[in-house]
């Protein structure tokens, strides 16, 4: 990781240790910067008894939580730094009192100029995938349990942020075959759901609202592995296709059953399974906390390769970026 | 409201007003239960600084969050009370010595034999609608509120829940005919989205994901209305239909901002507007609230219309309840 990186997470954790008792800690941003949080919020719900808590910009601005205020914690994210949504949370939460840490690609952004702690992450331009925002938003959740309920197991999962470019990059190469016969069986699908629990909720999520929906019009849905019993199931059919992520977490079996019976009704299923991921030497009990983040870099192969057979790059909108709105 | 079912929520209220510091209050539930449990959420959010959450039932019971002990409330409900990971759930929290209340429409049930304090709802069968759950659990946690802060407001909420019956009953018939129309006219829809933000999300994904993907095996998928923005809304076309729900609450703009864009670009944009909910005397600053729980009723009119214009009942599983799973 970059030396100015793990400056600003630093400060951003020094910070969190001077606060006596926070009461709530918010993760507030938009789509994919939003889903982003959510394995970062398993990861404070399983490990700590601070309230956690993930909104999209708007509803929290809108909303205004009750318990914000001077005790709280915002981490923000928006990777231009201009989602003006997120600024504006994080401005009302400064506002209100709380330590604001915010995360962008662009330094001296309005989100930047808005937060007490910013911190830069790189994007795909970068090659380093340390300084991705995934891994600098899981250095800076384990730096501050360290410094709130401070552990050995911790101090290895700080350690072990360092392994992370190995790692995503040897599932990359691994799954470059498989994302693409994905790509070229599903590419006529006008309709594809993805399916996980745990940490991995998150990737799914942004794999099925920023990479089918947005980047490709593709139909899609997040559907929970726990919930998937309790309605969606019933749209299972033998033509409807599923991607099903198999996290290694504490609620893996979750989506083992989901994946279970789904192959029973449906011929197009697709497994991400964490376990079969390369996580090298990665000690037992932090690997489910850092697969929940390779299974997110592996679906974005399945999306490059899915996008290549469609025609339809990645990159177009046709409202996006485009219009007010 | 019958009288067992004030004295069960009563009894629940004064077992939560002898507990000293609440550190948390998870509700639990599945599928539509579940959903039927964000409005509430969404209220202890706006009202209270203690953190309030909703979890499916499995994820809690897998992922066992931290901070789940003997200060904990939990408040979990199931319609026929045998769903096992919702007594599984109540039975952890319990085991770990939290306060568990649980809904249930079947007395002696798995789950009412688990909690410590069941309370009973009525469902269709019953007329007096303030008898059902989603009006009962509103009375409960209005009454906790009251106890846990004493505020006027709160007993003047304690008393609208006698209202209910009316204002649901006058919504159904206001919306019948609304209902035919939408049913007739969407009948041969592959895909229907919804969208809705603040305490109607709930509805909005339980006729998603029980209404539209369980009963009548048509795609869908509830969108955050803070959410369209940054993925979702690059589906919108002219032939994607999409139910936009417009709450009351403080979130009401994250709607109104969702519907003025989509109506642009879809032909086939159904609104739901609880500004035209007939909500006969209610307190302005109540009103919201309580309109997120008659958006659920004027839905499922619009279910019942659809069943009917595809020839296919809402009772109708391939599924559930007919196999091992």
């Amino acid at each position: 990781m970059k030396r100015e990186h793990k400056e600003q997470i630093n400060a951003a954790i020094e910070a969190v240790k001077e606060m006596k008792n926070i009461n709530h800690i918010y993760f507030v941003a938009c789509g994919g910067s939003m889903a982003l949080m959510m394995p970062a919020q398993y990861i404070l719900d399983c490990e700590c008894e601070i309230p956690a808590t993930v909104y999209t910009a708007n509803e929290f601005v809108y909303r205004v939580p009750k318990a914000l205020g001077p005790d709280s914690v915002l981490i923000s994210c928006s990777m231009r730094g201009q989602t003006p949504e997120t600024v504006e949370a994080t401005r009302l939460a400064r506002e209100k009192g709380a330590l604001t840490i915010s995360m962008s690609n662009s330094v001296g952004s309005p989100l930047w100029e808005t937060t007490a702690y910013p911190i830069h992450y790189d994007w795909l331009d970068e090659q380093d995938m340390r300084n991705h925002n995934h891994t600098i938003l899981h250095a800076l959740v384990f730096g501050m349990l360290n410094v709130l309920q401070p552990n050995e197991k911790y101090e290895r999962a700080c350690q072990a942020i360092d392994k992370m470019d190995e790692i995503f990059k040897a599932n990359i190469e691994k799954y470059a075959l498989q994302g693409k016969e994905f790509g070229e069986a599903y590419k006529r699908e006008k309709v594809i759901y993805t399916m996980a629990s745990g940490g991995s909720y998150g990737p799914a999520y942004a794999f099925a609202i920023c990479l089918l929906m947005e980047m490709q019009w593709i139909h899609s849905n997040a559907i929970h592995a726990g919930e998937y019993f309790h309605g969606p199931f019933e749209i299972t059919d033998y033509d409807v296709p599923f991607i099903v992520v198999k996290g290694i977490d504490q609620s893996r079996f979750l989506d083992e059953r989901a994946h279970a019976f789904c192959k029973k009704y449906s011929d197009k299923i697709i497994v991400i399974d964490a376990a079969d991921f390369d996580m090298k030497d990665m000690d037992e009990d932090l690997k489910g906390y850092f697969a929940s983040i390779v299974v997110g870099v592996v679906l974005r192969g399945y999306a490059s390769a899915l996008a290549e057979f469609r025609g339809h790059p990645l990159t177009v909108r046709r409202y996006m970026w485009k219009m007010e709105y």
